[in-house]
């Protein structure tokens, strides 16, 4: 620190610790606390700052950005309700173990006493969802807690370090950069436990599931994963939202615990070893009446490989060698062309467009909820592509990852699934699309209706909805228009009702850049 | 209890005593574990459910409901990541002490064993802004629990109480309703200070200042304030954010503390004593560099009549008693009619419109921020009408609290005036408006940036903004087109760019009934 001086103000290096730790990205929504920050963003370079007109895109987006990079962004949001409105979606990218950084301008330190309008109890909203919190109380320091809040964030498998910054640091001069630190390596899984999952898998063949999640599910984890199965026969499978999963054809095909949980039971039917390597043993998403939450079947063996926040990479691959597995899978997932759909336009009809017209690279953020059921099988053996999921199962993180993503990765399609319920909580996503000129092609599942609350109405054991109840599970009136909400916020879009209609805007959206929007009118899927 | 039999599921039994306490309302953004308590609303009559698509429509709602009916409304929000997306309007309704029973669905007791992904820390984000926190943990417990959220929420001046209510409590037959328990009553402040207030007043004249606060903006506090006024020649001012103020012609005047802190501080300068009846002594929103946040002239002293929570009305009353007050106030505002606006659209021609056109019992929400500050005066003179504000100064108030509003008041019109950064907070709450036909005009002034942060930015000592900066404060690129967006959520809307043309949509607009949206385009106001 000595050599660059104690001479910037409490903003600025703040700003370059962060740069000089490699977080290139900021997404913002600041008000009067924050204006230091935002000067910074011009006096130190290095951060490229994305404004979003509601938290929750804010903090949808860093997590659409740390799935595809890895790395945290940086967020900047207004004091404790500007925190509060971007929770829902730190929750997702909480349990994405998504690693971000959010700064939150306080009140300045002397003001505190006043009890103003807008003074709350940031630390305890902050403490909800992050794994590090911490409020910076002098000038000395305040470089140091942002190092640290990077490190935090960064620590295995990412975490959430949300630092709050009070006004008067920001403005205060006496501060300069810190040096990054390295964030600890995962552990490895001791030899005894490789060795002991290696020789389950050598013996059980195809009553053995290998169930992946995290570092699992993408690059060298998902190909040791696949020389695994090519090994020993075991089945892959994955939870039912993942941050990312890379699939697509010639790569292993991992199959999903479905959402529902009687036919999440149905999957791993006779079972005997249910192996996790950074997943969690599969639970239901809610408790149902006489229902156990429990998924995996009773007589089936629950074993560890690697816990969450472990080397869950570096597992699979010594497990691969353990099993002397070939060094490529050859289980991968074959290219697989579906129809060209025709007729009435369903969620199958869209799957099949999708699985024909998907390009190489396509990033995915899904959020189609019971329209996107029928996506998985349709687009399995499209060209090698991404897919994102509402890890935390709160509505309203599609738009903003796929937001995210598209600031992530500039070269490649973004496709946003939004149910048009699930739209509408984070909606304002399309003005930063528009503004940052994002190739985002968002598809909406326009069913007017809550779909999935109709099914688990049913499925909790309260009877057929009334006449309330279905008020409130429907969003038909008054219609949602998508192609003018979309066009108010600078976004192109569409409408269409038919297969072959849908077919033919998709395919032209696929061949154009830039934020495009298709309302595509469904019925709702009829369950059972 | 003995007499109705337990013979209620715990969904049933809450809403039962819910509506036993008299409560109404519940604004509604439910999930699957809210599903029984949603069944329930069509087998307990007596609670009418309004459906918002975004958890800050639902809070939000729920305090402009209880600002203007002084009872609470339920909320019924899904989880920690509902609750956390109501989490801003729930700061504004704290600082407004609106009375709110916020009920949320969580995961059943027997589920929350195995951390599934909605779980997270609810009364951790509840306790943030709640007064009352309480998870439901037995059957024969749930319909206690309901009945004290009611009695903590109307607790004096009024409370947010919030109710975990597990799914499987919701779905478990063998409760009853309970009767209510009414809050206790406030306190009056002793007889002392009442004696001691009168003779600080019978003194100083024009040097005291009378400070008002909740109960003594509106009804018979603020017609005893008007009465002390008349009595002694004090000055009646009010916090610069109020839950509402009663004002226009024929009420007493009761001028504003400018958001500004050295235009409060010149509002109050002379002052010898400032005597505060419900407002908390004022400070600056923001602390700045090299500024006092306290606002009150050094010599002046600072006098308590009574706190928030006591009896502010009763306390006025007794001290317009002891000062020998007349019966009426004859200090009324005066009718006033603007000269009927020309030329350029300005937020002062807004004003003179509103001053000309505004009715009588008409319902101000007021998020317009900068666009706002012309409003005050030119509609001081206006019939009688109500004026609800930015309390906890958290943006993306305006258009729920007019949609609460709405509901509480059918019969009265609504308008909610919202700049335009701070309608995309929850713009959502224009597609509830046209459910539910409520008589709502939107106006947004459209200025394409966020103004006030263009004045904070110099304010606060960060210089004129930069190149960054400016695009963090701009919100132009693109344009938001609103009414498009109204049009695209059922609401029909126009677009005006002169005063004449305003005018005339405005006095058509309030010639109409049900929800329309004027986007008023204008310039940033340049200060200084």
């Amino acid at each position: 620190m000595a050599d660059t001086g104690a001479d910037m103000n409490g903003a600025e290096a703040v700003v370059a610790t962060l740069v000089a730790a490699g977080v290139d990205t900021c997404f913002t929504n600041p008000g009067t606390s924050e204006m230091h920050f935002v000067a910074a963003l011009d006096k130190v370079p290095g951060l490229r700052p994305v404004l979003g007109l509601f938290e929750g895109v804010v903090t949808g987006a860093a997590d659409g950005y740390a799935r595809m990079t890895g790395k945290p962004a940086v967020t900047l949001l207004h004091l404790g309700p500007g925190l509060g409105n971007g929770l829902a979606n730190l929750h997702n990218a909480r349990r994405a173990h998504s690693p971000i950084v959010n700064i939150i301008g306080d009140h300045a330190i002397f003001h505190r006493q006043h009890d103003a309008p807008l003074a709350s109890d940031i630390e305890g909203i902050a403490g909800t969802v992050s794994a590090w919190v911490r409020t910076s109380e002098t000038i000395d320091q305040v470089a140091r807690d942002a190092r640290d809040a990077v490190t935090a964030a960064c620590t295995c498998p990412g975490q959430i370090a949300t630092l709050m910054l009070p006004a008067d640091l920001a403005w205060t001069v006496g501060a300069a950069a810190a040096k990054p630190i390295a964030a600890p390596a995962p552990e490895m899984p001791g030899a005894d436990t490789i060795d002991s999952m290696a020789r389950i898998l050598s013996s059980g063949g195809a009553g053995n599931i290998l169930c992946l999640a995290g570092a699992g599910v993408n690059g060298r984890g998902l190909q040791a994963a696949g020389r695994i199965q090519a090994a020993t026969g075991c089945k892959l499978m994955c939870p039912t939202f993942n941050a990312r999963i890379e699939r697509g054809a010639g790569r292993p095909l991992v199959e999903k615990i479905p959402y529902f949980a009687d036919m999440a039971k149905a999957s791993m039917q006779g079972a005997s070893h249910l192996i996790l390597a950074g997943a969690a043993a599969p639970v239901s998403f809610f408790g149902y009446p006489g229902e156990d939450s429990w998924l995996t079947p009773e007589d089936c063996a629950v074993d560890l490989l690697a816990r969450f926040n472990e080397d869950i990479t570096g597992a699979l691959e010594a497990l691969a060698d353990a099993v002397d597995a070939p060094s490529e899978p050859d289980c991968s997932a074959k290219t697989f062309k579906p129809g060209l759909p025709r007729g009435e336009l369903t969620p199958a009809t869209i799957g099949a467009s999708m699985g024909l017209l998907l390009p190489e690279g396509a990033i995915v953020s899904d959020e189609a909820i019971t329209s996107g059921m029928a996506l998985g099988p349709l687009t399995a053996g499209a060209p090698p592509h991404d897919w994102l999921e509402v890890t935390g199962g709160s509505i309203g993180q599609g738009l903003p990852v796929a937001t995210g993503a598209a600031i992530a990765c500039p070269g490649r399609k973004v496709i946003s699934l939004e149910g048009d319920g699930s739209a509408m909580y984070t909606i304002q996503s399309l003005w930063t699309q528009a503004r940052e000129n994002l190739d985002v092609l968002t598809i909406i599942f326009a069913n007017s209706t809550y779909s999935i609350l109709n099914i688990e109405h049913v499925r909790v054991g309260a009877g057929a909805p009334g006449r309330n109840a279905q008020e409130m599970l429907s969003i038909g009136n008054p219609e949602l228009d998508f192609v003018r909400m979309a066009e108010g916020m600078g976004v192109e879009a569409a409408r269409a009702d038919t297969a072959e209609a849908f077919h033919d805007l998709l395919a032209a959206a696929m061949k154009k850049r830039g934020p495009f929007l298709i309302e595509a009118k469904i019925e709702p899927i009829k369950f059972g």
